[in-house]
């Protein structure tokens, strides 16, 4: 694009739009053009900000007829540069974030309508005000916007009872790449009247439409937590806890977390938090819920057997909610603490259940043969298989051949490079070396047939 | 097609497929040509019977070479028409039924995999051996077939607490069109690698590619079950019923079925069945599961409450798994016994939860003001807005005009004409008529992208 072309485009867009919604200087602009990790700096052409669906198809449109590409953003507080423009100068970053309005709240149905720029904890508020559920969380809630978390198919802490996002959008508004509205904002549980056209969009990171507002699930709220932190001798003896649990708490796990040694070593290192159990190779932080009131009964029958069985050297259950919040900030002080620690490369990587203490031995193997020095700091969500498997490098070594490493073992064992992050812009070159090619083919069949001209976040997902 | 044309046809896939891989006898393809409801008869060139996914794939090649379409079809046990080939003698309907294996269980896991014709029931006794539990259950349990209830997204009873077939499909293969083979049958919960292709495929009925064979999730299988009949003087008390259970029992709910008085009254009349409780205009079946030892106390307190509240009129808690089943036969016996009381015009709709108090009383005025004399056996999933809306029809009265009627009032509540049967070929028109034009269009421009030739089950899901 000229400069003149871009010129005329921002001009357009400022008259679509009006005051406050179109940002073009240089300091305003500047928390859009990069994502919160600073990984990825880009730098748009300007930023659209729309306040109703009509204006993000207008908005479509007008860049549509000017050539220009354009990048949908929520809170921006993805992980793997989805959310951000390149350096060309030339895209159009185009912001929910004035889309921000709940529609409606059904305790009743059970369901929740919100547009794209409602910020997730908010959403969850508003459930909660009437006794329900929302039940996708994750640690930056208090920033994603809805829009985004459906874009990204966000995984979290609960995918072990509630599934990821995409099971819980019940209805979709998108703006196709030629500014058509697609409205499937139905309130429905159940609905196989032709195409599940909406499951194109969940999890496509703005590469074949803007999702404008959606009609998410809710369920009930349950009334009892029981939350443990077991110390585990090694990852067989977690998984062997695993089946335990599904055994005598059924559904009503909904978190199911596997922390290394040295995962909970660096928190009290760096965050200051004590470790409530003596020392042990591995951990496990489980969180159950019912509204059934033998909860606790059932869950303190799984931490004897545990103990009495040798899968559990050590455990404690918490006493109070304040004891469970306790537990919990252990685990989300890891990738702080990890942070202060050194140079660490992440990994959101997902196997079999089944396969992941014969992966974290293969994957540590691997390490030490190749990559002497370096130390795994592996925690993550094993009830669904997704492990983080990050790595705290030694001096010289490479991010790129400690993902190929990691990767590579990941491959062996039929896992995914990305189980809940996404691709983004971060793993568009990985995801080529590890999905089959017919599969990428497919992808681009589909990216071909709704975004021909291929004007929505290019090089997102699939290499331009 | 010319008759030389089907003829090499025949013969290329007769050499491909060896004896018993190919069906050419009258009598040996007519159990494929007509569904089991016996409303849509056609006549195949061939039944292809394919042993393997290369096999498979070598049909789609020979076929697509000589133009001919394709009709995948499973156990044959649709309600739409959506396996059976037209009329014209020119479509190869392409069998998965000797694709049955069970190739791997892994309770620890929570995942079994299993090739298309593979019989529903056999992947549940295979999950149950292994005291796991494999949530997609509906009637025709006994003879759909793995592919088959993934085509077609299939419901049925566990919706309200286990999702739609969708949401327990982790990993798929299929046959694209052009006889590409895609594999994506990863065992994995969590998957962010790209776009979910995958999604295409589940509930589009064989019109974008053929699966061949699926990695399916497990669950737990609850220890203790709870189940109940409750008279209830109307669907508003109902309504309430519903918000009871969620805050006592929460996702222990499993199934949570509205039964009309007539249909049960139709039950005693035709099937012999007494229903335990007085007369009322409404029934609830209520069933709910859970290894927590007090779900029947928590159940127990439902029932008490609902009682003491006036919402059920009166109610019986099943003490044996025998009574239980006693209560389900109820419930299983109203499409048998409708079909002996008369004609019945069937609908299967679905409503936000919230309005089917209000749909059924709008539906009901609709019907005695437009067609006098017809009667509504309404039944369903309450507890997933899924309401089998039959209307037996007075003499005279068409389908279509009752169809209309019906679907009308759904459109006025903003609901779907097609909750878990999906479209085939019986609900083509009535689509297009009920989703929005901007939703049609984007079906098509799927279906052209995935199946340019128009060569996969053509005339389903969308017009020709």
């Amino acid at each position: 694009m000229s400069p003149e072309t871009t010129h005329d485009l921002v001009a357009r867009l400022a008259a679509r739009l009006g005051p406050g919604g179109l940002l073009t200087e240089e300091s305003d602009i500047a928390p859009f053009a990069i994502d919160w990790r600073r990984l990825f700096p880009g730098r748009p052409a300007c930023v659209a900000r729309p306040a109703s669906t009509a204006e993000v198809a207008d908005v479509v449109r007008i860049c549509r007829e000017a050539g220009a590409a354009l990048v949908p953003q929520g809170g921006n507080t993805g992980l793997a540069g989805g959310a951000v423009p390149d350096a060309s100068g030339t895209q159009v970053v185009l912001s929910l974030m004035r889309m921000n309005a709940i529609r409606a709240v059904d305790p009743v149905g059970l369901t929740l309508t919100a547009e794209a720029g409602c910020v997730l904890k908010a959403a969850q508020d508003a459930a909660a005000d009437v006794n329900r559920l929302l039940p996708v969380s994750f640690a930056a809630e208090g920033s994603a916007m809805v829009g985004g978390v459906i874009a990204t198919n966000a995984g979290g802490l609960n995918v072990v009872r509630y599934g990821m996002t995409r099971g819980n959008v019940l209805g979709l508004e998108v703006v196709l790449g030629d500014g058509t509205v697609v409205d499937g904002l139905r309130a429905l549980c159940k609905d196989n009247a032709g195409y599940d056209w909406k499951q194109l969009f969940i999890g496509s990171e703005g590469t074949l439409g803007i999702v404008t507002a959606a009609v998410l699930r809710l369920t009930a709220r349950p009334r009892h937590v029981a939350t443990a932190l077991l110390a585990v001798p090694d990852p067989q003896a977690a998984l062997r806890l695993f089946t335990l649990a599904q055994d005598e708490l059924g559904d009503a796990i909904q978190a199911f977390e596997l922390i290394s040694g040295l995962s909970l070593d660096l928190v009290a290192r760096h965050g200051g938090l004590r470790n409530p159990l003596g020392p042990a190779g591995w951990y496990l932080l489980v969180e159950a819920a019912s509204s059934l009131p033998s909860l606790r009964e059932a869950a303190e029958g799984v931490l004897a057997t545990a103990l009495e069985q040798g899968d559990a050297v050590d455990g404690v259950l918490a006493e109070s909610s304040q004891q469970a919040a306790g537990l919990w900030a252990l685990r989300e002080g890891i990738t702080e603490a990890e942070a202060k620690e050194g140079r660490g490369v992440k990994h959101d990587v997902s196997v079999p259940i089944t396969a992941i203490p014969a992966f974290l031995e293969a994957a540590g193997r691997a390490l030490a043969a190749d990559l002497p020095g370096a130390r795994a700091n592996a925690f993550g969500h094993m009830g669904d298989g997704n492990i983080h498997y990050n790595v705290l490098a030694a001096p010289g070594q490479t991010s790129e051949a400690i993902n190929q490493l990691v990767h590579g073992v990941v491959e062996d064992f039929g896992g995914s490079i990305s189980a809940e992050h996404g691709i983004g812009q971060y793993r568009v070159t990985e995801l080529v070396r590890h999905r089959r090619p017919g599969e990428i083919a497919l992808a681009r069949r589909i990216k071909a047939a709704l975004d021909p001209d291929g004007l929505l976040n290019p090089g997102k997902v699939l290499a331009r």
